[in-house]
C-alpha cells in the first residue's frame, strides 16, 4: 500500500473533504447541542407501580411441578420482575428529566424495562394458563386442527420449539396474529421478544427457572408436565378472539 | 492440582456416578428416540401466503422523506420480508414432517419466521401511520399528557429512544399494555421484539434502511422528518383502544 | 386523506415510477437468479467433530457446588452443545451445496452454530477455571488492582454484572482487549455474545442451569460459591497474555 | 376452578408455606441489604479514552464504495461508537461507586458498553482489511481450500451469510477458533456478538450504514464491491495465526 494513501482520515476531515456532510450527524449521535428544558414527566406511565397477580390455583395441586418450583418461580422470577420494573420506572422519570443524558444511556434503561415488562406479561399468561387437567375439549381440538391441519401438528410444533429452547431460555407462544390473520406458534428468544398486536392464547416458559429444580436439564420431561397441567378452559376462553 | 482429580468426568459417568440422572435429559436434547409419525400439517398456519399492504398515501407527498427512500423501503425491506415469510412458511411444514429433525434446527427456522413476521407487522403499522401533517389535535395531546405528564414528555422519550437506536437498528413503539394498564413507549431491539397482547398505537422504524438514503447517519434529522409526517388521525383512531 | 393518494404503491411500481431502482435489490434479497454450481465443501470446517474436554477436577471436590449440579451441567448443557454442534456442522455442508437455499434459511442454521460454538468455548473456560481455592495470590491481586483501581473494584463489578443477569441468562467475562488495550469485565447476553480477538481470562456462567439445582433463584449465593472455587493459578497463567 | 384454589399465593407466602426458602433469593435479586463501601475504581479500565484509528487507505481509492459512504461510515458510525464508549466508561465508574444501584441498571450500561466495544473492534478490522485489489494469492487460496474444501466453498458461505443479513444488521466473520481448532465463518447478530478467544481474519460489515448510501437495499451488490476491495495482504498476515 502506498504511503500516501495512509494519511489519516482525520487529516482529510479537517481539510474539509468530508466534514461538511458529517457535522449534523456527528452532533446528532449525542444529546442535542441546545438542550431543551426537561419535560414534565409525572403521569402514570412514569409512576405506575405493578402488583403481582396471585396464582389462580393451589400451588400444591399441579401434577409433576412441585410447590417449591412453582413457589420460587412465582415469588422470585415473576415477583422479582415486578419489583425490578417498579424500580426502573422511577429511574426513567429521573433520567428523562436530564437533558444531557446520552440517548444510548437512556436506551440501556429502556431495554431493562422491556425485559421486565415482557417477563410480567408472559408470566401472568403462563400461571394463568396452568391449573387444569391438560385435556383440550373437542371444540378446541377442532379449532386448532382447522388452523394447523391437525391438533397433533399444533402440539408437535409447540413442543418442538420448546425442545429447541431447552438449555437456553425463551418462551413458546401460541397467538392470533390479526395482521396475517393466522393462528400460530412462535419462538421468543427472551422476555423482550413478542408480536405487538397479537392476542396471546398459550405461553410456555422455557427459561431454566421453570424446570431445573424439578427436572434438571430434562426439558422434554418438563414440557410433558407443563402440557399435563394446561387449563384448557382458559385457553378456550382466549381463543374466542380468533374469528370463526 | 492433584493428578487424581484430573480423571476424566467421562470415566466417572461410565462408572455410573452421574449416568442415572442424566440419561433422560441427554436423550431429550435431541429428537425423541421413538419418533412419532409425522403429523398432518396442512392448515392455513402452514400454507398462508401474505400479500403486501399498498401504501395508504402517495409516496411523492411526504415532507423530507423522498419517494426513492419510501419506495425502496416498501418494496425491498417490507416486500422482502413478505416474500421471505412466504418461503419460510412452506419450509416449516416440510421440516415439521421430519421427525428426526433436531429441534434446534427447527428453532433456527422459527427465529427467521419471527423476524419476518415482526417486520411485516411493524412495517404495516409504520406506513399506515404516515401520510399526515404531523400535528396532533387537542384531544390526542390531552390523552398523551394524561398518561405521560405532558405531551412533551411523551415526545421527548419517543425521540430519545429513537436517537439511542440511531446507527444500530430496531423500532420505537407506543402501545397500550392491558396487563400493566399503562400507555408507554418501548424499545425493540429488532423485528422479533415486542409485547404480545399490547395494542400498538405508533411505531417508528429505526433500521438504517428507513433513513440512510436521505439522511446518511443523521438519525435525529430523520426523526424530525418522521414526526412531521405522522398521520395523527390514524393515531387517534388507534388510541380508542385505551380505556378512558 | 384524499382518495387519490390511496392508490396502491403496487400500481405506482408497475407503471414504472419506482421499478427501475428496485429490481436489482429485490432480486438480491433471494438466491441469485442464475445459481452457481455447488462448491466443494469437504474440509475440516464442515467435517470437524468436537469432543468434550474432561473436567479438570473431581466433581465431588467443589465447595457449595454439588456433584449432581456440576455433572448435569457438564454432561447435558456443555455435552449437549457439543453434540448439537457436531450435528449442525454436517447439515451446513448439505445446505451450502443447495444453490437455491434462501440465504436467510442458511443464516438460521449459522445462528444455531454460533450459539453452540460459544457454549463450548465458554464452558471449556468455565470448567477450566474452577477447582481452585478461590484465593488470588498477591501478584494477581496487584495486576487487577493496577487495571481496575483496586481488586475490590474488579470483584464488585464482576459480581454485579452476574447479579444483573440473575434470573435471565448469559455470561460474565473478564478479558484482555488488545484493540482497546484494556483489561475489562463484560456482559454477554447469551452464548453468541463475545469480543472476537480478546483473550479470555475468567468466565462465569449465569445461565440458570449453572445454579438452579443447588440454589434455586438465589443467584447471589451461587456467585459466592463460584468465587470460592475459582482456580486462580489458571487465571494467573491466562493473565500472562496481558502486557506488563 | 374451585374458589378455594384461587386463594392468593401471597396469602400462602405470608403464612409461611413458601417464605422460608425464598427469602435469600428475593433479597438477592436486588442490591445486598448491607451495602459494602464503594470500591476504588480509578484504573485504566474505568478511565481509558479510545482514539479512532485513521483509515489505512485513501477513501477516494475504493472501487464501488464512494468516499461519501466510507467517510460517513468512518466518522459517524465508527467515530460515534468511539465517542459513546468514552462517555459510557466515565459513567461506569460513577455507577459502580453507588452501592445502592440495582445490578440490572448497571447491566443496562454494560450492554451499551458491549455494543460500542464490539463496534470499535469490528470496524477497526473492517477498515483495516479494505484498500486492496480483491485478489487472494495462491497460498491464501490454498490455505482456505484446505480448511473449507475449496476457496469457492469459503467465498460462497461468506457471501451467503452476508446476504442472509441483508436488510437487517450484523457482521460476517472469518476467524480461527483455537478451542475447536477450526477456521470458520460466523454470523454475528450485532456488535455484541463474537467468539472471545478466536483470532479474527476478515470481517464484513452488514449494518445498512455500510451500503445504503451507495446501493440502497441491494446488499448483494455491496458484497461484490466489498470483495473487490479486500486487502488480501492484510488477510494473509492475519492468517499466520492459523497453525500449519
Amino acid at each position: 500500500m502506498a504511503d500516501t494513501s495512509r494519511r489519516s482520515f482525520i487529516q482529510a476531515a479537517t481539510t474539509g473533504v468530508v466534514a461538511a456532510s458529517l457535522t449534523a450527524a456527528a452532533t446528532a449521535a449525542d444529546a442535542p447541542a441546545a438542550a431543551p428544558a426537561a419535560p414534565v414527566a409525572t403521569g402514570p406511565t412514569f409512576t405506575h407501580q405493578q402488583q403481582p397477580t396471585p396464582l389462580p390455583f393451589d400451588p400444591k395441586s399441579l401434577k409433576g411441578l412441585s410447590e417449591r418450583l412453582i413457589g420460587s418461580h412465582w415469588e422470585n422470577n415473576y415477583g422479582g420482575a415486578v419489583k425490578a420494573l417498579n424500580t426502573i420506572r422511577g429511574r426513567l422519570a429521573q433520567a428523562l428529566a436530564d437533558p444531557n443524558l446520552p440517548p444510548y444511556v437512556y436506551t440501556g434503561l429502556k431495554r431493562e424495562q422491556a425485559l421486565r415488562t415482557g417477563s410480567i406479561v408472559y408470566h401472568d399468561l403462563y400461571f394463568g394458563g396452568l391449573g387444569g387437567n391438560g385435556t383440550a375439549d373437542g371444540a378446541t381440538r377442532s379449532l386448532l386442527a382447522r388452523h394447523f391441519g391437525s391438533f397433533d401438528a399444533w402440539e408437535t410444533e409447540f413442543r418442538r420449539i420448546g425442545n429447541g429452547l431447552g438449555g437456553g431460555s425463551g418462551w413458546v407462544l401460541l397467538a392470533w396474529n390479526p395482521t396475517l390473520k393466522v393462528l400460530e406458534n412462535s419462538w421468543l428468544a427472551d422476555h423482550s421478544g413478542g408480536v405487538t398486536g397479537s392476542t396471546p392464547i398459550l405461553v410456555m416458559d422455557m427459561y431454566e427457572h421453570a424446570f431445573q429444580m424439578d427436572y434438571g436439564a430434562a426439558a422434554a420431561k418438563y414440557i410433558d408436565a407443563y402440557m399435563a397441567n394446561v387449563n384448557w378452559e382458559v385457553v378456550a376462553a382466549r381463543l374466542k378472539a380468533v374469528p370463526a
